[in-house]
C-alpha cells in the first residue's frame, strides 16, 4: 500500500517548499513535482496545507503508576489521543522503584506500552544507585537502544536522587553514551515547604505553587548543570517552567556547554491564577509539577524557544481523572501531580507562535519535532521529511480551528487545562508508518500498531565532548623526589 | 560533462551520512549510494574524506578603493584563492561615495566583478541618504537581486551613517523586504581618540587598537540593535570582534529579537600583542577595523558561536601590500584598513573548530556556509548537499595539512596575519558549478567563470516579523472631544 | 535662635541610634544624650519619631521655560512644597538655549531662583558646543560653584545633543572636575516614532510611551556610558526608568565602571496604563519623558535601588497645568512634558520603600538625600547628621498619614499623578537652616529664605579615575626607522 | 592614660577629613581640631598619614585541629601579626566534630582563644543537626554573643552540611536573628574529582585546583543563596573565589535578595600557576581551598568589589608549616588545606586597591573594617571612628613600604604565599583598645589583651526581610467543602 500527499507545502525545521510526497512499506520513498506514483496509491490532497515530520513527544507518562495510582491513560488510548493531535511519536519513561533491577522495570514498561497505536521509545530513570544499577544501564544501552537516563531532583523519599547519584549516574552515561536527563527541582526545599505550608493550614491546591518556587527549580539546574560540566556529559533537562533555570541554562550554553532544554505546552501559555480557582477540583485539575508559573515566566520561555536556549517541546502528559485528584483533598501534597496535553500541544504551539509571529514554521517543527530526534539520536529516521525516513507526518491546514474541551478530545481523562481554548491551525491528517490515521476528524489508531524505536548511543555531541576532554587532560607536574 | 564524487561521507549544517554526489550542468543532480552514472563521468574519490557544501564568505573587499588606494586583491586572483580555501562563493560590497547614485556605484562594481572565478553577490552600502538613495535602493532590490544594505557607524568625515540616515534606511529596508547590515564602531570616538593619540605622540600601529577600545564596538552594536528593535527589521552585525558586542546580541537574541552576528576567522584567533610587533611593517600588516583585540575576546567569540548568538564567519578580505601600509608610517590612522584572509578561513576554522571539539562538523558547515545562505536567502541553492542545489561543493581531508604563509599563498598580497600557522584539515577538491577547480594543488580557476548571483528579497525572517508587528499596531483610545 | 529636637530616633544613611539635637546658627552643634541646652532654646519633641537628613531632590525645573509655555511652580511655591514634604535642598537645571551664553543662563537662572524657600543648587544644561561653551564651563566650574553639566540625548530639533558634543563636554569635564549628566533617550527615534504615530492617527497622550519605548532608552544609556568609559570620566544618568538602562548601568557597574543612576519616584509606582485613561486631561496630565512604562519596569527599579546599581531618588518636578497641558490636544508631541512631585516623594519612597522591607531606614536616608550629596560633592555639609552639617533635618512619623490630592498639596499645579494614594510615614516637622518650616501641617515657608550652594569640582571619585588613567596611559612602541 | 592622634587625616567608609582623635579608656572620646588634652595623654603624631579604623578579619582559624594536625598560629601569635599588619579584631571559627556538643566547643575555643592580643568574636559553624545542636544554637545566640553560623558545603564524609541540614539551620538562624554563612563548594564533585585524579596518578599540589574546579564554587554558591532566597535569611558567602560564585551572588542582589560576598587577599592577587611550582614543598605550600583560580578571576573578584557585590575582605589565615604540609606528598588530598595573610592582607588591599584606582580610600576602609561590622552587627562599635566607638584604630603611611617574607613576618609559619611582593602604603602604628600596639616596626601586643566580643542578634537586615515576608505571606483560598 502506498500513499501519495499531493501539492502541500513541504516544511521542515530548515526549509519550505512546495512537492509531493510518496509513502510505501512505513518509509518516504519519494519527494518531489512529478514523482512516478505505482498503481493503487492513495492520493490525499494537501493543496492549501503543510505537511511537516509527525510531532514527537519527548515527555509521557501514559499508564504511570505514581502516587498511589495509576494514571488514566494507557498507551494506546495516549498514543491514539497524540495521533489525533499530529504526533507520531512518543518517548515515554520507565520509573523502576528504589531497589528495582532496571531491566524488571524495563520489561515491565515495554509490555505495557505494546498496545501503542503509535512508535515509542523510553528514557529510563535512575531511582537509586548500586553496582547492580551500572551495570544494568550498559545492558539497556547496548541491548536495548536506551540512549537517556533520567533523574529525579525532587521526590524526596520516594524517587529523588541526591547529588552521589547524580554524579555516579552521569559519570556512567558519559561512558555509555547516553545523555542524562533531569527533573530540575530541589527536593529538600520542596519537602520543606510542603510541611510548613501544611502546618500553616494552607492545605489546598494553592499551596502546591507555594511549595515549588521558581528558585527551587533555578537551583536544580544549576546543579544540574554544573555537574554535567565537570563530568563533561551533555545534559537535557525536562519540563523547564522558569525564567531561573532558563537564565541557568543560558549562563551554560553561553560558555560553550551542551545542555538542552524542554518545555511543556502548558508552561507556556497558563499561569499560577489557577490554583486560586475556587473550585477545588478544578484548581486541583491544573496540579503537576513543576507548577504553572507567575506570570512574566511565560514569556521568558517564549523568549528561550526563539533564542536557542530552550529546544523541545513536551507535554509531560499523565492523566489523572477527578476521583483520582481528591486522595489531595485534606492535603494538597498527595494530589496525584499531573495533566494531560498530547493531542493538543502541536495545535497550541502553532496557534500561539506561528500565528503570532514568535515562531517561524521552520522553528515550530524542529520544536515539536526535529530537535528531539536528533538530541535523542532518532534524526533523520523521526524528524525529517526525507527519502529513506519513516513515514511520520503531519499535513497541516492552517486555517482550520479547533475549541479544546474535555468532552471533546481524545485523551481518557476528564480534565483539559486549556479547556475553552480555540486554536487556528490544526492537523486535518496524520501519517504514521505510511497509513492514514487520523483524516479529518477520523481516528483510525490501530491497538499494537506502534513499534518500539531503539535509539543508538553516542549522539554526535559525544564525539566533540570527547575532543574537549582530550584537550583539558590533566597532566601531572614533573618534580624531583621530595 | 559531469562529475562524480564517490565514497565521501556527506556533512551537512545538521547531517552526516555516506553517500555519492553526481554533479551535471552546474547542479547537484543525485545523491546516494547506487546511482546510475553517466557515461563519461569524471570519478572523484572521497573515500576518507568529508564531502561539504563550498564555503561561502560573506564580507570580502576585492580591489576596493579606499583610503587612497586600491585593494590589491582583484575579484579574480580573490576568488581563485577562495576556491584554493574551499570558498565557492563571495559576497562583496559595493559601496558608493557619498553623494553617489547607488546604481552607479552597483554598476561600477559590476564590471569590476565580472573577471571572478565563483558565483558572487553584493551588499550596497548606504553612505549618505536622500529621496534618490530611497529610490535606487528599491530599484536595486527589486531589479537586481540586492537583498542586503550596509552601514558604517565608522569612518567620520567619509562613509559614517549617523543615526538619522540609519533610522531612514532601516525603515526602508523594511519596506523592501532586505536585511541591514552595521560595521558596528562608533565613529566619534575612535575619530577623538585618533586625535588624541596623535596628539600624545603615539603615531605607531600600536595606536590603532587603543583608538578603536572595545566598548566602542558594544555602543555601536548596541545602538544599531535597538534602531533595528524599534522600526521592526532584522539586523545583521558584520566582523563581531569583542565580548562587548556579543552580550548586545545575546541580550538582544534573550528577548527573541532577530539579529545576527558574523566573526572573522583573525578575530578568533589572533589578539592585540600583535601591534606591539617591533617592526613597523609587520606590525602595520594586521591593521584592520575593528582591530585584533585583546585576550580574553577570542574565547567569547567562540562562545559566541558554540551557543548559536554569532551565526557565519567571514574575512573582511581585503587586501594592502607593504608600500600602500606604508601610506601610514607618520600616522597609524593612514594605513590603509584591511587584512586578507579567503584562502585560509575554512581550515584555520576546521583546526581550531573541530579538532578542538568546540564546534562539530555540522557547526562547521552551518557556520562556514549554510547559515550565511539562509540568512541571505542563497539557500537551498547555496551552503546546502541536496538534489537541484548548485554543485558548489569542497572534498576536505581532515588528515591534511597545510603550514599558512605568504610565500604560498595564493592571494595577491605580500603578507599573511596566519603567518607559520600550521592546520590540519584542508580542502583537497574545491568543485564549483560541478567543475574541479581546486585539486590536490592544482588552482583550475577560470577568469570570469563565476556567475552574478541575485539573491531574493523577505527571507522568511520578515514573515515573521510583520505577524509580530501585526500584534503589536498602536490604536488610539476613543475619547470625548475636549 | 537655637532649637532642640529631643527624644527621636536619628536615622542616617547607615545608623539609627536614640540621641537629641542641637541646631544653632543654621548648623547642627551638638548630638547627644547630655546636651547642654542655651538658654531660649525652642524644644521640639521628637519621641516616637526617626530624625533625618532633609531630603535632597537632585532633579527639579522651577518656572522652567519649555515647549512654548512656563512651568507653572516657581521657585518659591517650588521649594515650599519641597518643605512640606521633608525635602529641604533641591538642585535645579541651568539650560541655555542652543547659542546662548552659558553665563547669561546662568546668571538668568540665579536671579528666578532668589526666591527661593530652601537652599538651592544648579546643574547646567550643555545644548550646544562651542569655544565659548568651553570656556564658560570652566569659569562656571571655578567661580560658581557648578560640579556638573547635563545632556539631552532627546529633543532633536531642540536642545538634543549629539555625539560629537557628548565626547567634547564629557572630555571637558574631565578637565575640570565636574560630573557629566544625561537625560537618556535616544532622540533621533523619538523623533521618527512621533511622526509615524501622527501619521497613523494616534495622536492623543497614548502616543506618548509608544513614541519613547524602553529600549530608546537603553541605547542612550548604553551610549552615554560607553563614551564616559572611553573619556574616563564618572557619569550620572537622570531618571532611569527602565529595565534596559538599568540593565546597562549594572553592567557598566559590574566591570568597576563609575556610573550612578536617579530614579523618579513617579517611575517606581505608576505604569503606561494611565496613558489609556478616557479622559484626555487626565491622560495628558501623565505626559513626562521619559513616560511611565509597562509593568514589569518598576520592580526592576526598586531592585535597581536595592543591589546599588541605582543611587538617587528624584522628581523630575516640572508643573504644568490643564491649559498648559491642552496645547496639545491635536498633537501629542505638543503636550508640555512634566509632571509634579517634590511634595510627595519622600512619603511615597517610605510608603513604598520602607514598609514593605524593600528598602531599611537607612537606605532610605541614602536614597532621599545622602547618596545625592555625594556624589554631587555636597556631603557631609548636606545629607548628614554631623556636628557642623547644615542644620536641614526631618522629623519623620512613621505612623502619620496622608492621603495625596490636587486639592490639598502645596504644589502650584492642578493634577497630581498620585491622586487618591493614601501613605503612611510623614514629615511631621522639617528644619532647614536650623529653623521650622512644616510643623504639622503649618508651613511657615520664607520667600528668599533658601541660599544658593556652591558645590566644589572634583568629588572623590575623580581621584581614583585618575589614578586608573595613570595604569593605562598609552605607551609608544620603540622601532627602528622605516 | 589617653592617647591623642594628631594631625593626620581622618578616613572613613565613607568620609575624609582633617581631625586630631582622643582615645581613653579603650574607646575614642573626641574628635576635632581644638580638643581638650588632659594632661599626661601620649601624643602621636599623624602628619601626613591617614587614620582609619583598624582592620577586622571576618575569616580565621588560629590553632584550628584540622585534617589530622593543628594550625602552627595559634590565638596570640596570630592576633599579635594582626596588630602588627593594622588588624585590630577577628572572627575566628568554632567547628564542632559532627556529634560534638555546639556549647562545649564553644568553650574550647573559648579557652584557646583567652590568649588572643586583640579583640575576637566567633562565627559557630554547623556541622551536624539534631535537637540538641537546635536548642545550642539558641543558647549561643541569647547567651553567648553568636550571630552567625557556617556551614561547610565541602569536606564530605568530615563536616559538610547537606541540604537537609542547610534548610533546617537556615530556617533555625531565621528564628535567632543569625546569620547563615556557607563555605560555598560542591563536596561530591570534589570527593569526585579527588579520587579520579588520583586514579589517574595525578598525586601533586597541581591537582588540588584540579578536583576544584570553578562551577564545583559556582554551584554550592547558587544553591546556598537559593535555599537562604527560600527560608528568607541573609546569608553570607565565605571566600567567594570565582566569577561563577559572584555570578550567582551579583544575580541574587539584583533581584534585590540579602547576599553578602566575602573574598580573600590572596584570590584578588594570585594565579592557579602557583601549583605548577616544580618544587613540591613551594607548590604545597599555596594549598587551600577553595584554590587560587585560573587567569581572569582575580579581575572579576575586584569588579565585584568595585560594584559592591562584594563586601568584605578576609584571609582565611590558617597556617601549616612545610612538615604539616608534607602529610599529603603522595596525595594532595592530605595536604592541610590552609594558607596565612592576617599581617599582609591591608597592605596588599592599599597597594592593589588603592594605588590602582581600583578603590577610593573610604572603599578601602569599608571593605577592610566596616562592612564586616555592619553585617555582623559589631557597628559602630568597631568599623567606625566615632566618639564612643572602640579605640581600634590604623595609622596608615601611604609611603611606607615593605617587602613581604616569611623571613620577616611575624606569622608563626614558615611560607608566605606573597612572598617577595613590596608594596607601598602600611600601617605605621596601630592602636587596640586605645593602646599603641604596634609603633614603626615595634610589635607591643599583650598577650591576653584581648576580649571576647559578643555580637547581638537580629542585625537590621531581619527587620526588612520580616517585613517582606509579611507581605507574601500565604492565604488559604475559601472553597466550598467538597
Amino acid at each position: 500500500m502506498s500513499l501519495l500527499i499531493r501539492g502541500a507545502t513541504v516544511i521542515t525545521h530548515d526549509e519550505s517548499y512546495r512537492a509531493d510526497v510518496l509513502c510505501a512499506g512505513g518509509l518516504i520513498r519519494a519527494i518531489g513535482t512529478d514523482l512516478d506514483i505505482p498503481a493503487g496509491t492513495e492520493i490525499l490532497d494537501g493543496s492549501g496545507q503543510y505537511l511537516m515530520p509527525g510531532g514527537i513527544d519527548p515527555h509521557t507518562h501514559m499508564q504511570l503508576p505514581f502516587m498511589g495510582t495509576v494514571a488514566s491513560e494507557d498507551f494506546f488510548s495516549g498514543t491514539a489521543a497524540g495521533l489525533a493531535g499530529g504526533t507520531t511519536s512518543i518517548i515515554d519513561f520507565v520509573i523502576p522503584n528504589p531497589q528495582q533491577s532496571l531491566m524488571e522495570a524495563f520489561h515491565q514498561w515495554r509490555g505495557w506500552a505494546e498496545k501503542s497505536a503509535s512508535d515509542y521509545g523510553f528514557h529510563v530513570a535512575i531511582t537509586w544507585w548500586s553496582d547492580q544499577v551500572r551495570e544494568e544501564m550498559a545492558e539497556l544501552v547496548s541491548d536495548h537502544g536506551i540512549n537517556s537516563f533520567k533523574h529525579f531532583m525532587a521526590y524526596k523519599n520516594a524517587i529523588m536522587a541526591a547529588d552521589d547519584t547524580l554524579v555516579a549516574s552521569f559519570e556512567r552515561c558519559l561512558e555509555l553514551g547516553a545523555v542524562p536527563t533531569v527533573h530540575a527541582e530541589n527536593g529538600e526545599l520542596v519537602y520543606h515547604l510542603q510541611r510548613k505550608l501544611m502546618a500553616q493550614g494552607i492545605t489546598g491546591p494553592e499551596a502546591h505553587p507555594l511549595s515549588r518556587p521558581s528558585q527551587v527549580e533555578g537551583e536544580a539546574a544549576s546543579r544540574a548543570i554544573r555537574i554535567a560540566e565537570t563530568i563533561g556529559t551533555p545534559l537535557y533537562l525536562v519540563h523547564v517552567s522558569t525564567k531561573e533555570a532558563l537564565d541557568e541554562i543560558t549562563y551554560a550554553r553561553g560558555k560553550g556547554q551542551a545542555v538542552y532544554g524542554e518545555v511543556l505546552a502548558g508552561h507556556l501559555l497558563l499561569d499560577d491564577s489557577v490554583y486560586q480557582h475556587p473550585d477545588w477540583q478544578t484548581a486541583a485539575g491544573y496540579v503537576m509539577s513543576p507548577p504553572f508559573r507567575p506570570r512574566g515566566h511565560q514569556e521568558a520561555l517564549w523568549h528561550g524557544l526563539q533564542s536557542g536556549n530552550l529546544h523541545t517541546t513536551a507535554t509531560d502528559h499523565c492523566c489523572f481523572c477527578a476521583e483520582q485528584k481528591a486522595a489531595g483533598r485534606d492535603d494538597f501534597s498527595k494530589i496525584p501531580n499531573g495533566t494531560a496535553g498530547i493531542e493538543d500541544r502541536m495545535a497550541l504551539l502553532w496557534h500561539e507562535g506561528v500565528n503570532t509571529g514568535r515562531l517561524s514554521m521552520q522553528e515550530f517543527v524542529a520544536l515539536t519535532s526535529t530537535n528531539t530526534a536528533k538530541i535523542f539520536n532518532l534524526y533523520p529516521r523521526k524528524g525529517a521529511v526525507r527519502v529513506g525516513a519513516d513515514a511520520d507526518l503531519v499535513l497541516w491546514d492552517p486555517e482550520g480551528t479547533r475549541t479544546i474541551s474535555a468532552k471533546t478530545h481524545h485523551q481518557k481523562v476528564d480534565f483539559n487545562i486549556f479547556e475553552g481554548k480555540t486554536v487556528r491551525g490544526v492537523p486535518s491528517h496524520t501519517i504514521s508508518q505510511g497509513k492514514l490515521v487520523w483524516a479529518d476528524g477520523d481516528l483510525r489508531a490501530e491497538r499494537g500498531a506502534g513499534r518500539y524505536v531503539e535509539r543508538p548511543a553516542y549522539p554526535s555531541v559525544f564525539e566533540q565532548l570527547s575532543k574537549r576532554a582530550e584537550r583539558s587532560r590533566p597532566v601531572a607536574v614533573k618534580r624531583a623526589p621530595l
